[in-house]
């Protein structure tokens, strides 16, 4: 299939793998976030998951990777994504995401039970999805940090 | 040839692919590093390059990455790479590179014309190949600054 035009339906199957990672993060839904990912049945040539955090080192396997979001979703009351600059690109059985996470997060609540600050956050991500038998999984995530305008984008 | 397991020879060519994306960069070859990425006759169907440099926002297309690394070699004075945990997984026409690269380079010279001091610094990369007819040629490379420990790695 090298070199063939994604078909509309492809692309549309992986902007909502895309979103579905999204989702099971700011619901802090590990079981849903478990189905985002490729899995052991889905990979025999690989060692599988591939993730790095913003600033974290890089997460290898699927149990580590899984493992890492249990433990961010344990440390975090409130996350919400806005993906902005989104594009997709399929290459046969793999296809590349690439978007801007807009990340608006919870502080830590004060003692007296009120809620914390909301902070911002930007994060730029590259997300590699794998075509399964059960559909589109995600193969590695790479997010991070954005810290200076850079380069000749509009930022 | 999804699931079929990667033969030696690729996975070879794909770690030369690997190693020249960093020995142009060291060289400050802008040549070598034109013939490491994908070109638009390889890429009928996508836009093509997508680069992130640590800290850098997302750079997408040939022109733009290409113009980043010319920024990048003429206020670089002195770079070398040390790469480590190196793992190559292939996936049809497809190959995801994750390494963490352990930079030593060269600050500004002083006024005198006295060598600059030495900067040490470490990134995780995930580097994407593509099969094309010219060999395997870089899709996306995503290099993200390691700010902390985090997770369960060993560092």
């Amino acid at each position: 299939m090298s070199g063939s035009r994604p078909r509309d339906e492809d692309v549309a199957a992986v902007e909502a793998a895309n979103e579905a990672l999204y989702a099971a993060l700011e619901a802090g839904d590990l079981d849903a976030m478990t189905d985002v990912w490729v899995s052991g049945a889905d990979a025999d040539d690989v060692q599988g998951a591939v993730c790095v955090h913003p600033g974290w080192p890089l997460l290898s396997g699927r149990a580590a990777v899984l493992r890492s979001y249990a433990l961010i979703m344990a440390n975090t009351d409130y996350i919400q994504f806005f993906l902005t600059d989104v594009t997709v690109e399929i290459h046969g059985d793999v296809a590349l995401v690439t978007c801007t996470e807009n990340i608006l997060s919870g502080g830590e609540a004060g003692e007296d039970g009120e809620p914390g600050p909301l902070l911002g956050g930007k994060v730029v991500a590259t997300n590699l999805f794998r075509r399964t038998s059960d559909g589109w999984r995600l193969w590695s995530h790479h997010g991070s940090p954005v810290l200076t305008g850079g380069g000749d984008e509009d930022e």
